[in-house]
């Protein structure tokens, strides 16, 4: 598929899911995408845990009662970051731009191969739930849950959240003028 | 081209850059990727000024003299931020993340397209460049410059960074389990 007609196709999708398993090797391949992201002072901060064992993927899913793409996801990808990152340039740390980047790659990689996903973030700082999927996948003490993202065959219409116009958040040369 | 060849020829390039302008309209697909990001609430938080004036193009150039690709961009987009974010989900905001998912939709439509960039961020924390190069896009107080994209056609060979294997960032169901 063409590059610019996967950003333009891809986005949230909260709706149901097919009930149909996501391929090993296309999960690898939309995780790969993630591994392929930049990363500040290439430090490659994000790691990856692909939940795809049935088990597991209804234990997760049934923390997210009100998301129907969390409820009925054939498999997750749960992007890890460390809770107390090192800062790699001049006291910053660069993870949390590192992490969205990889998430980007992977949410037009999910596009691209035909499945459909939605960025999950606040919800899993509320109620320990980062804690909870964290204990689930083994995590270490020292990583935690940054970013959810639930995947599977689109099986319904969903329709892309209204955009502003270009011309509404971006100039040229001068911000703010035509 | 096809989205996974983009994904794995995009890398940082800080070499030199041709002699050559970047169109308008390649300027403009290429912010374009980066309206069209995700964003937390859909609160599509990233605004981009894009510097193709020479004379400002210079101005900001010279403050890097240690980054070739800096000093011999033919174009910028600058990303801009709110100083103060509302916070739009339980006490969250989200345009760190937003901003970042932007970048890497330019930075992947920049290397679909034939030119090259580096994700310049660290570097206008500090002496003051951030705010300096907001003075020159006439940026409102309320507002600052996070990342700024050099844009030009490369001119040199540059190798991508070495990157770790899949198998050392991903796992299946269990963390650092292969």
């Amino acid at each position: 598929m063409n590059f610019f007609d996967v950003v333009k196709k891809r986005h949230c999708y909260r709706a149901a899911f097919k009930d149909v398993p996501v391929a090993r090797e296309d999960l690898c391949k939309i995780v790969q995408a993630g591994v392929d992201a930049p990363s500040g002072k290439n430090a490659q901060t994000t790691e990856f845990v692909i939940v795809d064992e049935p088990t597991l993927v209804r234990q997760i899913a049934k923390l997210h009662p009100a998301n129907k793409a969390m409820q009925q996801a054939q498999a997750f990808v749960a992007c890890v970051l460390d809770k107390n990152p090192e800062a790699i340039y001049e006291g910053f740390a660069f993870q949390v731009e590192d992490c969205a980047a990889a998430v980007e790659n992977m949410l037009l990689a999910i596009t691209a191969m035909g499945y459909a996903s939605v960025w999950i973030d606040g919800w899993l700082r509320l109620e320990g739930r980062a804690a909870t999927i964290g204990q689930i996948l083994g995590l270490p003490d020292t990583k935690y849950v940054r970013i959810l993202l639930p995947i599977g065959i689109p099986a319904e219409e969903y329709k892309s959240p209204a955009k502003k116009l270009f011309e509404q958040r971006a100039w040229f040369n001068r911000y703010g003028k035509a």
